[in-house]
């Protein structure tokens, strides 16, 4: 393994070396696809151990390019790795596969005999995967959108971010060797890197399917490419996201402290690089939260991501600070050196209804807004300013009068939070990480948890045929043991 | 009801008036998604009791609007309100909410603890619906999109095709009035005409997802006017489809009169005008299907639903026969004559090989094209050859070593037919009515069959709620008794 320390960043992937590619997961789409769901697990699960195993090479790479924190990085590595195992277990459970049978039935009351029709879903063929900055392992390389395309059944061209190209490259090596030795087709995987290798891939006829986590104006250039193609497809783009929170009069008087200091630690996590950072908090203005946040002890200054996400940091606090509606309500020395302090601007909720896209603005970085309001009953009208959220949190006490403030969050965003912090998004089957434009471009969909597989999937219904010619899941006898729906109903699993 | 027969086509709705519709539209998404599933499920079945009931009023209409058959079109109105209905029993079932539970861990396996998560679908808001032409009901104002997006709990805009301007008006009062009797909030369903008015419903940012049956050029338009919005939102387009039917040596040999029997009852019905028509039939050439085609007495020539299709129709078929790859193999007297005869055209593997897209062009109206092959292992390559589409037949014998073949259509299809023909898509649980581009424009989605209610939710999860703030279908008790799955495990329901 000390080849790992000594790789390189791979230069930008070439027209020539890109085809090969490309040709090699159109060829690898269909034996992957033909291999059981169970097959596949087992692949994810060598994928997982090789990284877990490579742990000691990655993270100090890791460590290199990003600036995080080494007991960060191996956290996120576990996720990563977890994520990975989590998907063979969907794989096991079959359930994705939505599989429906409907016997034939002569007297069905539409009007016309219905005939046998059985349907599952099934890979919609190779992705493109663009992979994020501020996650390098558990949005990168081997990261959620590969996991879930690869349990899926789709080869993966992945996008390498250019914030952390060794390890992109070392990841890549330790994904495609076990791949190899575990049995893949060859074409199951490959690295590419450069933006133009990105945009010509997403262009391809072969590749089916989209996914990217980032900003708002690189993933909307990436979702007009894939819906301007002669055959358009479908972009799962993650974007962007301010993340509101909102404190009510009586939670702000209960528990006034433990507020403060959990914004604080929320917003300032990984250096506020998190796409669900709270960026915004609505407190009420005669709460002593406003003076606890302005005496509270701020977090000392940690490096961001690269030199790039520094300066742009550095450039949207300049244009808030600017605004003469935003005050600054607490800041460290040097919140626009690099590395920067921690930042909270004020301002009023009269203000953020006069000029609500101005400052809800996303700041990559710690940076958070703290708006105060004279009002409770504001807090909807207030809410409905926002545009789409991955996530909205609302502190309060089961007494308070919150049910429309909840419902337009609902409305809002993907994820709503009551009394904890939208950072540190949990893998898991009930988890959406998704929400109305900007937050993704494809509202019914998630990049993290276990319904992510299904954006790479696509229906198939099956009429009339002979139990042999069916694929496994849709038959009688059903041995793959699958939930299947059976005449409408849920059948017993066998 | 007299008033029904006097009903005239609508004025082109004016800007005025189309605002004040999107404004009642988006006023009343908020109380209709409130509704519980068991009450929209009420609505729609007052709905198809009340069409049902104006059967004898709307059908005459109908006969004077599109030239159908008294008996298709009661059979067409049967089905439209058994959709209604099926759609009610969606929602009483309760599946559709996906509903999922994750009651907090502290040991959840991935290093960090799992909060309590909880996620369901809930409506994406007012729908714009564009009928189409050639099912006045069952795609039109009380068709398929119209109740999978008001069962899924999300106003309707309904632009009216102008094929059927009057059945349209009166139809849309049935629905209305209907609504209106039994609470639904007002603005809930509203009738919008004229291509303006439907394009600038599309744009408004009140809205948040379109639903479309027709061609691929207007389709496609209307794809890139919802996805180049500031707010992209989904846009489900079913727009056409060939329909590839494959017939193996030994099918034909053993079942050569039932095959072509079949293949011109599928072809020749609704005159050809159903997205399902088989419109390329490939033979073995040496079998006597050939000849059997040749000498098939067609059916007489039936009028096409309105004049522009008409002449259209013409269009496309004068083109074909233009092409010198193409010989005429079949043909009724007046084939280009108004009502049109019905017309088999005749080619080769070979051809198709060389002129896919050309020979490949789909004839909407009664002319299908015959291909001989010589050499059976070439169907998996002539398969390939194919745009996404709708259906793909196979009419074999259980011993035909197919599986190649399948496999390619699989990929190429949303629908796979065995030995059956796919025109009459029966609305089933199992029913996929999709396919990849230009079959639709969102591939994961069906128009057809109780799956089509998931194009018009999106999920959202609450995490750390109390219960009396979570939506019913997410509680611990479960007071809707729906399916859950609970900590990843499908739960049994109450």
């Amino acid at each position: 393994m000390t080849a790992i320390a000594q790789t390189t960043a791979a230069e930008p992937t070439t027209e020539a070396g890109l085809e090969q590619l490309l040709a090699s997961a159109h060829t690898a789409a269909v034996p992957l696809a033909a291999l059981r769901p169970t097959d596949r697990a087992e692949l994810l699960g060598v994928v997982a151990d090789a990284l877990d195993a490579a742990a000691d090479q990655l993270i100090p790479l890791a460590q290199q390019e990003t600036h995080l924190a080494e007991a960060r990085l191996r956290g996120e590595l576990k996720r990563t790795t977890f994520q990975l195992r989590l998907f063979g277990e969907v794989l096991r459970d079959g359930g994705y596969l939505d599989a429906r049978i409907d016997h034939a039935d002569p007297d069905w009351p539409m009007g016309a005999p219905r005939p046998d029709l059985r349907r599952l879903r099934v890979p919609v063929g190779p992705v493109v995967v663009f992979a994020a900055s501020n996650f390098p392992f558990a949005f990168s390389v081997a990261g959620g959108d590969t996991a879930s395309a690869l349990a899926a059944g789709n080869p993966v061209l992945l996008k390498a971010h250019s914030g952390h190209p060794r390890l992109s490259v070392a990841t890549a090596d330790v994904v495609t060797t076990a791949l190899h030795q575990a049995g893949a087709p060859r074409g199951t995987f490959a690295l590419i890197s450069g933006t133009a290798a990105g945009a010509a891939a997403l262009q391809d006829p072969r590749v089916k399917a989209g996914a990217f986590t980032g900003s708002i104006p690189g993933g909307r250039a990436l979702f007009d490419i894939a819906n301007s193609r002669p055959e358009p497809i479908p972009f799962f783009g993650e974007l962007g996201s301010t993340n509101p929170a909102f404190v009510t009069p009586a939670a702000a008087a209960e528990r006034c402290t433990e507020i403060a200091d959990g914004f604080i630690s929320s917003f300032t996590a990984g250096a506020g690089q998190f796409c669900t950072k709270p960026g915004i908090l609505f407190v009420p203005a005669a709460s002593a939260l406003v003076e606890s946040l302005r005496s509270a002890v701020l977090p000392q200054a940690a490096p961001l991501l690269n030199t790039r996400i520094q300066s742009g940091y550095a450039e949207v606090l300049q244009n808030l600070t600017s605004n003469p509606r935003l005050k600054v309500l607490a800041q460290g020395p040097g919140a626009l050196s690099d590395p920067p302090a921690p930042t909270l601007l004020l301002t009023t909720a009269e203000d953020i209804l006069a000029e609500p896209h101005a400052l809800q603005t996303e700041c990559f970085g710690p940076t958070a807004v703290v708006v105060t309001y004279d009002d409770e009953s504001l807090l909807p009208a207030l809410a409905e300013t926002f545009e789409g959220q991955l996530t909205a949190t609302v502190h309060a006490t089961d007494s308070c009068e919150v049910a429309a403030l909840v419902e337009v969050l609902a409305r809002k965003a993907g994820r709503v939070v009551w009394n904890q912090w939208p950072t540190g998004v949990s893998v898991t089957y009930a988890q959406h990480h998704g929400g109305p434009y900007p937050a993704t471009t494809a509202i019914g969909s998630t990049s993290v948890g276990t319904a992510a597989i299904e954006r790479f999937l696509r229906p198939v219904a099956y009429q009339g045929f002979p139990q042999h010619l069916l694929p496994e899941a849709l038959r009688e006898n059903n041995p793959l043991a699958v939930p299947q729906l059976v005449n409408g109903k849920r059948a017993e699993q066998p």
